[in-house]
């Protein structure tokens, strides 16, 4: 039986992320027994929302693996989360009455780093909705970017969007290059000059990262905006990269939405170093569970 | 009896703004009767809200003009608004059952730029948490900018803030120069890093806007950082500026809290031609009602 005796460790990944939180639940020799999805799982948006979607996606992997969800005490977890960097929210989810056996909480960018290279050492670089890079090192782990909308997440699907919002307002003004860009945002919006500020008032990072597919359409039709965007985005990720490759890590990996999207406009030499992701981020999280549980043994 | 008689129409101007609403009654000769100050009435942040600071300013101006309250009904109002360019907000401002005798509602920018001129021609340019143009030649008027923060409003306060966040977390990640920017900006938000980021999550425009007088300082320094994002507004200002000249408009002021500021660092033929405002937004926002009003007679 796969499942084990019940009163086998089993482990929990977790990965908690701005729109889903996606979970798996091994056994000690590291058969995958089930995965389970659930909701958005940012403490920054909303820790008690975060919570039960870490426990929702939880059950469901437990569910999968034909398991009662009464057995979620039984699962020592490992949950990767953006936000728990900062001490405020950190001390939060400590304090968090978890139904788990044991939780050992890290930040989103560990356990990709560690799911990407199936060891302790590596370094990765997040390009999707928001940018940063990671790298840890025989222990010592340093953090670039991270920084979060509108003031950092250079490179990112946002930072993206919102320099492509910026052009075609300027551009509708007559104070800026009017190039493709502003059809392209035209017709995604379905709205033009004024219209786009109704639209976007108040929009979240994601509205705006939708609009990096047309950026980078745009400039691979040379379009002298768009290339512009894309180049300024590229030249931010290759020296995020190169400041990575200073800790001298194993291997390096580009995860996130945007990272196939983003590879070919790196340095040569960046884009010749990246290591094809091994595992997902909440692989890094079992991987993290069983490191800190067998430590503390 | 500087009141008139009770049956005298009255004029009431109105400045509705992002933190506070300007009001003042005058009579039909244009004399002052009473001004008035309330909250914010910007309707883009909340209508019931912006209404209700419009009626209570109105009311205590009329205070202060020894009149009742329920003489409110006497004013014939002229509002100036932020975002009654957008058509949804326009619409649910005209559909206000407001007790004034009449309403005549513009823009913010339109009543900043009759008060400015004292006539209806004329272009102003306001630099405060946001940037915006306007010219009104001839009963045709033009808006540049005014597209709002985070993509919009380059040249503001609240982008220059931004710009200044921006590049003190470039530095501190050393990807980009550390300057005095980083020691200005982490003793103002009593923050540095990522603490930084912490603080500014979810920041309002003002609060970034708070940091443009030390962006100035450092610039005015020889600060490289600051002094590029100094240089970068003023000349997204001047171009503004120039355009607004190509309507050949009588009159071209700056005006907002970072106009004195930023005009040494205009293009030497702009800072030139600008001339003082000749009165506030609430003196434009009486000049319009008591227009509109005498047209529909």
């Amino acid at each position: 039986m796969v499942n084990g005796p019940a009163n086998e460790r089993l482990y929990l990944g977790v990965d908690g992320g701005g729109s889903k939180c996606r979970a798996r639940v091994s056994n000690s020799e590291g058969q995958i027994l089930g995965v389970g999805l659930a909701g958005a799982a940012n403490p920054l948006h909303g820790v008690e929302h975060s919570q039960s979607s870490i426990v929702a996606a939880a059950e469901r992997a437990l569910e999968r693996a034909n398991l009662p969800r009464e057995h979620v005490n039984r699962l020592v977890a490992g949950i990767g989360l953006a936000g728990v960097n900062l001490p405020s929210l950190c001390t939060i989810m400590h304090e968090w009455r978890h139904p788990f056996a044991d939780m050992h909480l890290t930040t989103d960018l560990h356990i990709a780093c560690l799911g990407a290279h199936a060891q302790d050492n590596g370094a990765v670089i997040i390009t999707g909705t928001g940018s940063c890079g990671y790298v840890c090192v025989d222990g010592r782990s340093t953090v670039l970017g991270a920084h979060g909308f509108p003031f950092g997440d250079k490179g990112s699907g946002a930072w993206m969007g919102l320099k492509a919002v910026e052009a075609v307002l300027l551009a509708s003004d007559q104070l800026g290059p009017d190039t493709t860009l502003t059809e392209r945002v035209g017709d995604h919006l379905q709205a033009q000059g004024l219209m786009i500020v109704e639209r976007l008032s108040g929009a979240k990072p994601r509205e705006f990262a939708q609009l990096a597919p047309l950026v980078f359409a745009a400039a691979e039709a040379s379009d002298q905006v768009a290339l512009a965007i894309v180049q300024e985005g590229a030249s931010y990720i290759s020296g995020v990269a190169h400041k990575l490759l200073e800790y001298d890590p194993p291997r390096l990996s580009m995860l996130g939405g945007l990272a196939d999207r983003l590879t070919p406009w790196l340095d040569t030499q960046i884009a010749e170093r990246l290591s094809p992701p091994l595992g997902p981020p909440e692989a890094g999280a079992i991987f993290y569970a069983k490191a800190q549980s067998a430590r503390e043994q």
